[in-house]
């Protein structure tokens, strides 16, 4: 794409009540725009950005055999009232008046919705396991709004539901969602760590959140930097001493982080307020065991930030970046101007991705908001390079004069 | 995909309050479940139909330049105040109080967000012309919500919106557009007219609309069925006989139909509302002018159930259905079982999308949600097809027994 084209333009100042880098980088850099405290919007780059994570996601999901479907931010009172929830999360849910009929809500979470649409067609053992998920906009009457798109009043949250027989089968199920998220953020260049924390009201168990640790994070965990053996503070504290990692190192260390993700077992609790049964082999009603799983791809792309940035800007992991390539023609001669354009097109036919600076913009405008957008591979064609280009990794403070072969040849799997 | 494994099931029975062909034939095929009245969730074969609408959406706005992005369904009071339409459509608008501020809206359309956030980015000539897109959920506090997924009061909308110098800059890409649309809802299966409808408040040349004939209707339109040529009712009233078709014939007719989309010019109104101004050649500020188009998706896949369908069930378009091919195995001898399942594989392998029944049901009952869920092509593999295979057009009336390689060649292309 040619940038002089691009909706969106960097500024080089930012609004005093942004404080969060995440927040600072991606609006001076055009990627989002900010409608009220705690929602944005999420401009072309930026959503270029955002549905490569949701792609990521989504093909791990289908993977571990997740039918992906779409409920409805728009609830029904009597539907939470049956599981107590719709007074016990006054205070996050968002309420309407309704001409046609009762007070509605907006959905923060679908365990609700989910589990009255399986009504419709689990009623058996052979019904069992499924496993669903969404991408799909959530809101939260958040008060706490500073973190930029870390935490937002109004966000997309892939949700996974699974319904299992029983126990077994759900741990069974739960590890390989495990794995399933652990690869997610390895591909977004996340390194996440598997986190124990309470399972709160429904299970005695460990539910477990996917942490990456930044001084950007608004949580607390424990963790062992030999074998990445984790807790959560309240966790650790309630069980000082009890639960040492398996790798015997005693030394834990403490760090601050952000929550990229979480999985959490149920248990019956949906199932038996919301009245989903199924009948066993042995021709019994038995309550369908749940587990859910989230992962918020706006949180991850704020991570994503505030862990791959320096004092210039950006640097975007290569499998989120919005463009491969950042190329940019510095100088107006038409020699100049001809060599990046026949290299933009050469490149875009292979399938690569381009960001072409194509702005009658002075040199060190370009190479400033090059570094900001934070592209992995910047591309150089000046009077300097001749008939050479200079290459540079964002992410490397050096650049390599290379000759067009050799530049097609690193260009050629896509 | 295996059918067993499916999260749906089909149903013979559905609720007495949905009167819709749409709404009865989706929900009975579990393709849509209701949450609340003209609140729907798209089930996994009902989300796979609905996103490839999308996705033929989302290409043919690229191809016109369309910037794909996504604003917010949350919005301040003060912005929708700036253009008098917080108070004037008081009725479709939701609003919740939000424990932060002021009473939050949500979007119902959105011109007055675009438009703020063009302000960050046009301020010169050379910043126009632009267009955006998205594909968002929008809300309206909808009274009349008994047309199933033909007007419900949470949807997705692709709204686009452009940005141009003057109108005959505008004129030029509402043509461009307007062809885009014809584009669009041809490859969903639909014969759209373009209608000619009021141009509201904003101006007084003609909006347009693209209308599809179907008794499912809401709207009338009066049209020449020689050229094509079409104006609603209102409008042809208001006009009667100064704008007659272009070919000449004088019997025009009436008819019921759906609007799958519609093309607007706003002229200034919103850029003059909420201060959106650029510097033309000369220096002098003036204000944008401004179109927006929209089409629903959900509203085009109920649409195309309304005029595809029969007796039996759904006929899906190729280019939308959930899966090319259904493949019914009927019988449970090894030898059939083991020619489906290798069937299955040897298409899967091509990239040919299957949805095979391997479930131990009945021939008659296999065949009827076969006709329910409307696959574009039936296969089926029995004692009486022996080596060869039944081949049967969800349109068609006959099928026909084909060899191996037969069938290779047919799906050789995908």
């Amino acid at each position: 794409m040619k940038q002089s084209q691009l909706f969106s333009k960097t500024s080089r100042q930012v609004s005093a009540d942004e404080v969060s880098i995440n927040a600072k980088l991606l609006t001076q850099a055009g990627f989002i725009d900010k409608q009220m405290a705690g929602v944005y919007s999420y401009l072309p780059l930026g959503y270029k950005v955002f549905k490569k994570i949701e792609q990521i996601i989504r093909e791990e999901m289908d993977v571990i055999g997740g039918e992906e479907m779409i409920m409805t931010a728009l609830q029904p009172k009597e539907l939470w009232e049956a599981t107590g929830r719709w007074e016990t999360t006054e205070n996050i849910m968002y309420k309407c008046e309704d001409k046609n009929g009762p007070t509605v809500g907006l959905a923060w979470t679908h365990e609700e919705a989910v589990t009255a649409i399986a009504k419709r067609f689990i009623s058996s053992y052979r019904d069992l396991p499924r496993s669903v998920y969404q991408l799909q906009t959530k809101f939260r009457n958040e008060p706490r709004a500073k973190s930029g798109i870390l935490r937002t009043r109004e966000f997309v949250m892939k949700d996974l539901y699974s319904f299992h027989a029983n126990e077994a089968d759900l741990d069974k199920y739960y590890e390989i969602v495990k794995q399933a998220y652990l690869k997610v953020f390895k591909r977004c260049g996340l390194k996440a760590l598997v986190v124990e924390a309470s399972g709160g009201a429904f299970t005695k168990k460990y539910s477990h959140e996917f942490q990456v640790i930044t001084e950007a994070g608004e949580d607390y965990i424990v963790y062992c930097p030999v074998c990445g053996y984790a807790q959560n503070r309240d966790v650790a504290q309630a069980k000082a001493g009890e639960s040492c990692p398996a790798c015997g190192q005693e030394k834990l260390q403490e760090a601050k982080c952000v929550e990229v993700g979480n999985i959490f077992k149920l248990g019956t609790k949906f199932s038996e307020s919301l009245k989903l049964y199924y009948t066993d082999e042995a021709g019994e009603p038995k309550p369908v065991v749940m587990a859910s799983y989230g992962i918020g791809p706006g949180r991850v792309m704020g991570t994503i930030v505030e862990v791959h940035n320096d004092a210039a800007g950006i640097i975007w992991p290569a499998a989120v970046a919005p463009f491969a390539v950042h190329l940019l023609s510095l100088g107006e001669s038409s020699e100049i101007v001809g060599q990046t354009v026949s290299l933009y097109n050469e490149l875009t036919q292979k399938g690569v991705e381009v960001l072409y600076d194509d702005r009658t913009e002075s040199a060190g405008v370009k190479l400033k908001d090059a570094d900001l957008l934070g592209m992995p591979w910047r591309i150089v064609v000046s009077e300097k390079t001749a008939n050479k280009y200079e290459l540079k990794a964002r992410a490397s403070r050096t650049a390599e004069l290379i000759s067009h072969s050799e530049l097609m040849n690193k260009f050629s799997v896509q």
